[in-house]
């Protein structure tokens, strides 16, 4: 089966393609990555790969190499980005990361390797990179501008990624789980790098993949599933399928992950115990790291899920999660490695008869006191809210409570709560607001800035997801879900760009420099989270969905339920009481101005009433509905929103590839199907519950 | 792992085994069966078994033989026996099913294959049966009775199968299902017919099965499960395992039937069609039936599920179910094979929205009007309720409606909706309840009896039911399980045996002659069906199970269910109206004067006043408490019956083998949790509904 170009056709280097092209870099992986994909679209298009001589209309300049040049071989436009460079003078700099000003901000240093200058002048297009990826990163930029790459002039520009960690995590198993499926939340197909146990033999995709992710920035990837089980053994003797997979990542400059149980030197070891103290342990891990970087010299680390819904951790043996991180630390230190460390941890055995503890604290409750304990090569991986990736939650306190930590904010491209890649639901407004959010107000930093340094501690550590792609044809299962990873990669890299403008920026790339299309997938797209929001969970309730398979609604599926996640809807209310007053103490978890924000119910955000309070169904919201009308209206609205996007889309008929209109034609008959059920089960159900009708008398089944 | 014996342990044998035993018999798998359990328990015990002289004091003698051996050679008792049975005399026979009048009844008929005759006179004890078969039950008989059956005397009792079909399906498939596992809704292990999609090779185990079932008169085994998927080979080119079976049942009297896919004549014939009144697939089939009978002579027949929760079936040719039962009776005809059809046919992808469609009605609607159309040898299996296998619904009007067509009632010994092993339900007073179920009023016959050809039309069908064993060392999860298995096949051959009679009658054979122990298991067993319904659903409104599995509580599983399983629910009431006046007119299936009797408020029995009224919360129940009250009242009480059985099965320790005491107190303890949380959940759930605390002021959480 042939495999979707996604955002990279080859129509997308048709400006490139037609250049006189000269590439200026040493020899490296990265770098003949770049020559290669030149030479791909120059072949293509009737440009021409230059040599050392000869007039180029498009320079790809690596900084080392460029400064070995003589000055006049080089056209005036690089010569002058080399001066700037060299010089470490300022220039242009676009995004929030780049122009704040916290102790690692690298506005003033010179060219980083990820870094790269753009300006075009008398003609030609320059790239000034810092070394290799910030070529390929530089490439890419200019192929995302399309024609207007190479006219008129372009005053220097400078980029760097506001994320030093942009990561991608699998949570792919080797083998097929016989109820979750090869691909745990994966709504794709089968994983792209394991077939039965074995590596995937089509190498060809794998690159392909790689190539789509550096292509957006994408610059590590953890490649199995962090609930482990039996591939633990990539740590050891499967360990030549890691290398594998390294050498297909390295040439688009990402390093490999890989995910570890912390059960290793019992399972794998044949140690008595996992005890991080122990030090028979801590050699042990000694030891694999050796031997994985003996193979892997850039190997990226390893990531750890511990003492979570199962899995293995250092509560075992009575040690907290700094110990447990540390020891791995330690391990990877000596090579450069880094562990990624989830913060997603909770009591999965809760009983919901009381009602006084409350999941949404633990991550807080966990960690915040281990603050300043983890190493230096720790960044703890925090999920974007305190529950689990619903489609409205609140921000997760945590991230502004570890000042001494590398946080890492992890959101989720593959679409668990959101959809499962049959509703189109553009999550790209989702983190876009998420990663804006200022726990401490407007006047200091949001969560991008605290995971790129710039918060009260200024520590770094960056922005991970976990993956929505599978051995699909179209990659992501719905062909409009790509533009949900292409979002994560460049969120990841400034995450204050416009969501709406990388959606544009994806549809362009992906069908062409067509005006009528791209409106019509704003239609189709824009706002989509939104609507999905109407017409699911209402007021940021959370987890009215289908227990195990997290598809479809059900009202009360997580109401008395070990995983601690309740709405407590009666015959007279609903919500969760988090406030310090009456309730659990979550919203005490924030600093000012939002613990005062959420802790009182005038000031709470509607969108989050219910996060935060237990209410009458007839409270009247600040929006002046009431909370029962509000769940009416909303869904009645999204499924009619819904609707106008099924519309929108058959609008775009013959002007978008025949496979992918059968495709998202399809899933737009399951996602209203879907919707209509979310709508009526949910109206139906509370209007069961408070005995009110519709203010505006249409219909709910009784 | 060696086996437990279940209720045939070596010490059940010791009164024969001290005899003096002849028996006399032609040379038969069975009787040769017969034989080996006399020598076997003689050589045990110190007794003897007899050549052709000596004084027996036990002599088991089959018609035919006894009539070639010269009189003088018999022990009186045994010739006054052959005498009344050569005459066609009537002895005293117990059981209903005997003493009524139906055309089929053999009262006044000689002795049939399956039937015996014991008495005991001058000191001998003398089984005399009609064939080989009835000579094995006459064995056990006498087993049953331990020390008694060799003291005193017995007057002539004659013993006759109420039902001539007494079968057990297995839900095994060949390999294990990666949701369901191996047995579908099977709680004991894997099964023991296959394992890994070959045979089982533990042969001993599968014997000591055949064993066990002979024992108790079941008389059918279908070896597959009715979703029969890749199992369908067994028809064909796996036919071998299928004969090694068959030797293996045939030696304890049991025929071997299998379960087929209506679709074979494609996926196995290659035909384009599986039409059943298209010529070459009546070919087909006739051809894949004499190729069955060529290896197993004596072959049971076929099951079938058509046309349900996805099974292929005639619909799909616009045939109705007679057309598809009948091509496939006829292909068995010729060689006296019996086609079982399934009547478990309803709409699952049902509209909840929908409140008109009724699952209840589906059976009735689908087969009654195809009354009179089934050809002779076949057999419609009609589950005993209109849902499934509910602890508390109405009995199917189905078994009262088809006159003309042969009804095998299906009852469900694996415990699907009862505990699922893990909790104590003995299932033997429900199916007594069940099956003494009178449709016509005091007057009529009731289901056994329409089973066994009682019924105004006079055809026999019998009595089928869904095995509950499995690899497990106990066969089935829960020890005390293994009492339901025992009653299925005494309650088949006489529904109007006392449950509880039966139950000691299990625990004296498998605990021993111990009057404390069996006063226990009566305090821990009997009853506890009643215990378990007061825990869960309550009042006949079923289905408040978790989605799936159906294991533990949840009260809106199934209330937006394409299944078509709901309670309704809401602030004021619950139920499901099936009067015919205001509801799905389901009560209207029923005859006089249960028709009535359901129609009104006024007389529907508590039990089953939800199943078909919808009634608001303070609705006063014939007992005099209010429906809320009632939920609240029996949940209390079920979970103190479990801590009472709980309590009562603790004083048992040490006289009941460690092994048994250890699993029974773990499940137990799990039974103890689950009652409480379906208890809790329940409660709760109707108090937020209601907002009616309970009049008596205990913990409800809110």
């Amino acid at each position: 089966m042939s495999t979707h170009p996604a955002w990279l056709p080859d129509a997308a280097f048709a400006p490139l393609g037609t250049q006189r092209v000269r590439v200026v870099s040493d020899d490296d992986v990265v770098s003949r990555t770049v020559r290669a994909e030149v030479a791909r679209a120059v072949a293509t298009f009737g440009g021409t790969l230059l040599a050392d001589d000869g007039a180029p209309s498009f320079v790809l300049a690596e900084l080392a190499a460029a400064e070995r040049s003589a000055p006049e071989a080089l056209p005036d436009v690089v010569a002058g980005l080399l001066e700037d460079a060299v010089g470490g003078g300022g220039s242009a700099v676009p995004g929030e990361a780049a122009s704040s000003s916290g102790p690692d901000a690298v506005v003033d240093a010179g060219l980083e390797p990820e870094d790269f200058v753009l300006a075009r002048s008398g003609g030609v297009t320059a790239v000034l990179a810092g070394g290799p990826h910030g070529l390929l990163y530089g490439l890419h930029e200019v192929v995302r501008r399309g024609a207007s790459g190479f006219v008129g002039e372009i005053a220097p520009e400078r980029h760097s990624p506001a994320q030093s960690l942009r990561m991608l995590d699998h949570w792919d198993n080797l083998h097929a789980h016989p109820v979750m499926g090869q691909v745990e939340r994966g709504y794709a197909g089968g994983s792209i790098f394991w077939v039965d146990g074995e590596p995937n033999p089509d190498r060809e995709r794998i690159r392909a993949y790689a190539r789509l992710l550096g292509s957006i920035g994408v610059n590590a990837v953890a490649v199995n599933n962090v609930n482990v089980g039996s591939a633990a053994v990539l740590l050891t003797e499967r360990l030549g399928d890691v290398v594998d997979l390294a050498d297909i990542f390295r040439a688009h400059g990402i390093a490999t992950y890989l995910s570890v149980s912390f059960a290793s030197p019992v399972h794998l070891g044949g140690l008595d115990t996992a005890d991080p103290l122990d030090e028979r342990v801590a050699a042990w891990w000694a030891d694999a790291a050796s031997a994985v970087y003996e193979r892997i010299p850039d190997f990226g680390g390893f990531l750890v899920k511990a003492d979570s819904e199962g899995q293995p951790g250092p509560f075992t043996y009575g040690r907290d999660h700094a110990d447990g991180a540390n020891v791995l630390a330690r391990a990877l230190a000596p090579h450069g490695g880094t562990v990624i460390w989830r913060a997603f941890v909770y009591n999965h055995q809760q009983d919901w008869r009381d009602r006084s503890t409350d999941r949404a604290r633990a991550a807080f409750d966990h960690f915040t006191p281990l603050d300043g304990k983890f190493d230096d090569n720790v960044v703890v991986q925090v999920k974007h809210g305190p529950l689990d990736f619903q489609v409205r939650e609140a921000v997760s306190p945590v991230l502004a409570a570890m000042p001494r930590t590398r946080l890492a904010v992890e959101l989720q491209v593959t679409q668990e709560y959101t959809g499962q890649q049959k509703h189109v639901c553009y999550l790209g407004e989702q983190w876009s607001e998420l990663l804006g959010f200022r726990p401490w107000g407007e006047a200091g930093t949001d969560l991008a800035g605290i995971a790129a340094g710039h918060g009260p501690g200024g520590r770094r550590g960056g922005i991970a997801a976990v993956s929505n792609v599978g051995t699909d044809e179209f990659w992501t299962g719905h062909p409009l879900a790509q533009a949900n990873l292409y979002a994560f990669g460049r969120l990841a890299w400034d995450a204050s760009l416009d969501p709406l403008a990388i959606l544009d920026e994806w549809a362009t790339l992906t069908f062409g420099a067509d005006d009528d299309v791209r409106a019509g997938l704003r239609e189709v797209m824009a706002g989509s989270w939104l609507s999905y929001e109407k017409y699911t969970a209402p007021l940021g309730v959370c987890f009215m969905v289908t227990p195990g398979t997290h598809y479809g609604p059900s009202v009360d599926g997580y109401e008395y339920s070990p995983w601690g996640t309740y709405h407590f809807a009666d015959r007279e209310g609903i919500g969760v009481d988090r406030t310090v007053a009456t309730g659990t103490g979550f919203a005490g978890q924030y600093p000012e101005p939002w613990r005062s924000t959420y802790e009182s119910l005038e000031t709470c955000p509607d969108e989050l009433l219910l996060f935060f309070h237990h209410v009458p169904y007839t409270h009247v919201l600040r929006s002046g509905v009431t909370v029962v009308q509000h769940i009416y209206d909303t869904h009645f609205e999204g499924v009619e929103e819904v609707e106008a996007r099924a519309a929108a889309w058959e609008r775009l008929e013959g002007r978008v590839p025949a496979d992918v209109d059968a495709r998202v034609r399809a899933l737009l008959a399951e996602q209203l199907r879907s919707a209509r059920e979310w709508r009526d089960q949910v109206n139906t159900s509370f209007l069961r519950r408070s005995g009110i009708p519709d203010e505006r008398g249409r219909t709910i089944f009784p």
